[in-house]
């Protein structure tokens, strides 16, 4: 099968390999499509803490299932599914209790996996995965727009768990796909008015188009007096960090309300932002991180679009082939031509 | 004033009444439109426990502040208003926790007041009423809509406390006031697929107008194929009786999931039904029971409403004049002529 | 090895019989006690729902490793391990987010097992179960006392789910095992006052020796009265029913105070009791139910018991042999000699 | 009657005053104790937010009650009551919610009073407060153990706020009176080993008399190696800061395990540390902050205290009377001959 391969940070091509064989708990599916995400860039540029290389990666895929292993009684050949990455290793104390995004053995082979980051992933013609990482795709949704459903559940899995209450006041830092998701399912579950903060007028557009009630331009706008003419007297209900700058982690906590709450979805290099803790007692806040999707959250994902209540296209703004994976990588992580995600079908 | 003096059970009448003067954290209100509730036929059969008479009832209303007690800042003569009808005493173990709808000191003048219940309410053409209990009315909500306001809070702070779950397949039987803003509510907050239950065809027709996915009627239609072919595979996760009977609540029981939520809204005459308590610890359900709006939530409502993603104004079939109190009151506890909510203009 | 065979209802001896091989990812336990549990009444009995005969009963027992799997890294042979029943499919919704007691591939082969239920258990002198059921058990705890383990995983994760409030009144029904491990638990969670009820005056008897602040022997004592001194206004703040009787279970929900809590952990023989639901939405109750151990519960059973802050030795009153099952079943079952937990060492 | 009165930051006596009068649904009080917090120092030296000066300093304090309101009917003279300090507007949003603490109209009088910060307190012979904000004080408790419920409130509403579960391991950074109830009560309310951090060794004395598992010296003892030894594998369940020192607030964020949970009780001078945030998302870690006592839990306090099982008077290392104000309160900002809490018998 033709696939990416990494064979370390800064050395990659598209080249044939060997096809996965299924274990008995496993699926191999023909991949349809396959999305960058911004962990892919760290990846290739050798800056994704516990990357095991050589790899194929790509986390965010669709597909069409090829076969079972014999202990699947869930899918059959052409069903087509979405995916989500981590399967942890099932048996300790985070995995047992449901929290396998921070299993205990990550990064153990073979106790845990996580595809297109610990064992070969998307970005090729063919995957094999454990059954519990697939998910039904919804009905006529194109494999291409399916690769949401992955970063879809990020952002269902942080609202679910910071909770969002009926007419809240949301304000999110950064409009890439995990922002803009994060906008369009805080709106799906009950937000009032969703305000969501970038540099990139492109970005705020797509924004606009998906249902943001207020796009502010980082550089140029007013925040504050945006709000304020708002009514967003206090501060905002919930503050979301989906940027993956320090700065914007500590402003987070800043613009809340006393008694909110804070989300941070995006991951920073490592930054040490100086940070107002002490508004955390004086003000009752309270602050929630989550990794990656998890919580079977993808399956909720695929319930949502469903519905016909949301739709999330417009977030793939392009699509390329396998063999132009290197384009399309220069495309998305150069956001040129006003990249937000860039697939390739596979 | 003109009001509806409500003597004893059944004995009531639409007279002269002195004013009510405002104590210093209150509001005088010029009420526009009040609504008939349930407990108000339940109030005026003599079936409501709790009701202190002689009585002005009315608890779901909006109105014109008139004027302000002295440590009153929140509201202007002019301000249009929302309300609850809560005012617990605020000093019992619940109250102060924010559990004002179950306080302690229930009925005891002049600790505690449910306005319309154990003090006079909004079936008068003034009311004067404790600030906490008053909320601004959403931009350009009539005020007949605005009565609606209490009731969404009642279903807001239900699928609050049981929580939605990103997709949640939610079933509800009885398509009244109540069981029609937990619909659209369920939602607005989330849910993928609602199911709306009732006897009535007129009913059925209003809910899926405001949105519910699936209605069944439950005389002639076969809710079980209903639900398998829709694929609602091991039952719902949400379960919700708003009709009032003891046999749905013990129905409620049986039809959720493994896992699975039940929420009992409806008040009954106090029935102990046969009910399938051995599924909780078989199938590790929960059930919750929630006792009006509180909870803060009837700003949530506002909030809710000010989105522009909800309107719930076909639930308010008819509007009568306050002195047509006895006809509204016929239409609205008869359900004649297809009544769900019936509305006074006072 | 020798091994107790229940062929199926009713039919049951010790006999010899093959021993089993661990798989890659599970452990060859040398079973050192296991004790009887009221479902393993059942199971004898026939009454047991979704056992799966021929079996080794057991699933509430202790040992030391003999070897283990080639992917297990966690034990070695001579440790000393206690165990969870309930291996889920770890691959259904329920699974994958950690309620893995009520998965939904339930009795499905080889999907899912539940040691001692629907594969062969402890009641043996060997025993293979899959790495992620076994803890360490706790230093210098002797076998016959670990067997407790599993239950007070049941009664960790049933006040987990329901919560205790420092302070809080806590009314138990039935001083069995599970009831009196409720009853400790409770208290160490930080309960205040915890009441037990019983009609066996030997039981009651141990409830005192292991801290319960009240007993009330059901038949000749007034609950009322002695609540009441007690200063419990109001009702109990969590009402727990561990005597699996469906009346007991109706009145719990009557016992607590408004906006109490109640726990069923008792499984009855399907009664369906006719229950004051409308407490529920009147007083703003909520019920939990829990299904047997699971959310890794009994690895912070060992802690506690770790801790040296609790003891309940005590619990178990009888210790045979296992080739005197038939002796043991009988003295368990008939509850004769004041039996509580009977175990057998194997 | 006699009272401390403070004029402005720096400017206090002990002098004569008037005697307060309390209002309907207030009580007035024979203060018999009352505490000096950390706050009193900071409200002294003119570093404490939202002080209103003048003023009679003190929020923790015993008394017995002298005469009642009109409204009051819980209390009568000569009942012995230990003191909550918030008195929140009751009609904010977050009041009515129950979050009275992060009260929205803090400062605004008479909307809204705290006890010894923005109205007189209780370092006087005479105190009036409204009827919500006393408890009544356990048994035979003395008048100084109960000036300790009022913090004991704090630790409480912490650790109910982010949850303990059976068996935690709980990381405390400071042994003053906070961190000293905050170890207690999450060992009453299960934890399983408390480690706890402070420079001074008279305190760790303390906490180990008070049931601390472990105590670590911050100058000379070797945390990790003491925590790696007692089999703390990955870190603390819950860290907590009781110092109020910024860059223990980021080393708790680094001490606890993937998943774990960090509580802010500390106050610092608005200190904004370098934080490792990212581990937030990475490890998906919660980080909670609570403002002062509230949530009823002087209530909870007294419950616990009056079950036996916990004695905090040890924290009480010194008592002065009225008079001596000024010695108390050098002896317990200087620290002075081991103080831990000095009270005052007024």
């Amino acid at each position: 099968m033709r696939a990416v391969y990494v064979e370390k940070p800064h050395s990659y091509e598209v080249t044939d390999m060997p096809e996965p064989e299924p274990g008995p708990d496993e699926v191999l599916v023909r991949v349809k499509a396959c999305s960058f995400c911004g962990s892919d860039t760290h990846l290739i540029e050798g800056k994704m803490p516990g990357v095991i290389y050589p790899l194929i990666p790509g986390h965010e895929w669709t597909g069409e299932v090829v076969s079972t292993g014999e202990l699947v009684e869930e899918f059959s050949p052409g069903d087509r599914v979405a995916t989500e990455s981590h399967a942890g290793c099932g048996r300790c104390r985070n995995c047992v209790r449901g929290f396998y995004t921070i299993c205990e053995n990550y990064g153990r082979k073979p106790l845990h996996r996580q595809i297109g980051m610990t064992a070969n992933g998307g970005f090729a013609q063919l995957c094999a995965v454990p059954v519990k990482l697939l998910h039904r795709l919804p009905g006529d949704m194109p494999f291409t727009t399916g690769t949401l459903m992955t970063t879809a559940g990020t952002a269902i899995v942080g609202l679910e768990t910071c909770g969002i209450e009926t007419g809240d006041r949301v304000l999110i830092y950064g409009a890439g796909a995990i922002g803009l998701l994060t906008m369009q399912f805080a709106r799906f579950l009950g937000a009032g008015d969703v305000c969501i903060v970038d540099t990139l007028p492109s970005r705020l557009e797509v924004a606009k188009k998906l249902g943001a009630e207020i796009t502010v331009h980082a550089g140029t706008e007013d925040l504050d007096m945006i709000l304020a003419e708002r009514g967003w007297k206090g501060g905002a209900d919930l503050a979301v960090e989906a940027a993956g700058v320090g700065a914007l982690q500590a402003e987070c906590i800043r613009r809340v309300r006393r008694g909110g709450r804070v989300l941070l979805l995006g991951i920073t290099a490592g930054e040490e932002p100086p940070a107002p803790l002490n508004r955390f007692s004086l003000d009752q806040l309270t602050l929630y991180g989550i990794r990656g999707e998890g919580d079977y959250s993808v399956e909720r994902a695929v319930r949502a679009y469903e519905s016909g209540r949301i739709d999330s296209s417009p977030i793939n703004t392009h699509v390329f082939q396998l063999e132009e994976f290197e384009k399309g990588f220069e495309v998305f992580s150069g956001k040129k031509d006003n990249a937000i995600k860039v697939v390739l079908e596979c």
